[in-house]
């Protein structure tokens, strides 16, 4: 069981551009790309950082988690992605050892990666998500 | 200007066992050190993932800024921490577009590595330190 690098970290944010101003043009990171995600009900910016990447994440409506935890508490850190490379080892791994997960088996995303969430209540308030590449 | 990665993830804990039961030994982060860093006025826990770390932050004291973030907030991510080539041009880059920046001029920390932090109000609500190496 081994986890390969942090994959992303994720900002919610209110409004894109105004993020970009701080995190593309003041910081520096290049954004490859801009995405509107269905799935996550959100549009994305994506900005590498070497290995690993920044996601800002604007919520597209009301529903989602995102928009909900922007409602509540504001724009900031939404969560840290992990690579694994297996990834129902690790999950089967934390349920023995009594970890709360929001997906007990993996969800398949864009281009068949496997993720699945952990409940921040088993990680001192982190939202976790982990993935592994198809 | 560049930044070349992520360095770290802060994660403020309120306890150091409690926290690697998920972090090391659920998650499968390997840690390298825990160490008093008393200048932080905390423990950390050092665990690191391909060019990144995690950090788990326990304060030691009640005047920190981690410890007023944690009586206030609860446990969770802290901080994002990136490694700059040129923390003064990255500086005076923000201050030049309106940044707020809770050091102006860089710290120096442990083996003279140069270290600042940008205020949360410009940066959607991240805390985000810098830091260029010795």
């Amino acid at each position: 069981m081994t986890v390969k690098r942090i994959d992303h970290v994720a900002i919610v944010v209110d409004n894109i551009d105004n993020a970009l101003s701080f995190w593309r043009d003041a910081l520096g990171l290049d954004m490859t790309h801009l995405e509107e995600v269905k799935e996550q009900e959100s549009i994305v910016a994506f900005l590498p950082a070497a290995g690993s990447e920044v996601e800002l994440v604007k919520p597209t409506t009301e529903t989602s988690g995102v928009a909900k935890y922007l409602a509540k508490r504001g724009p900031g850190m939404h969560h840290i992605c992990f690579e694994v490379d297996d990834i129902e080892e690790t999950l089967a791994q934390m349920k023995a050892r009594g970890v709360k997960l929001i997906n007990e088996t993996p969800t398949i995303g864009a281009g068949g990666k496997k993720i699945a969430f952990v409940h921040p209540s088993s990680t001192n308030g982190v939202l976790v998500e982990l993935y592994q590449n198809a």
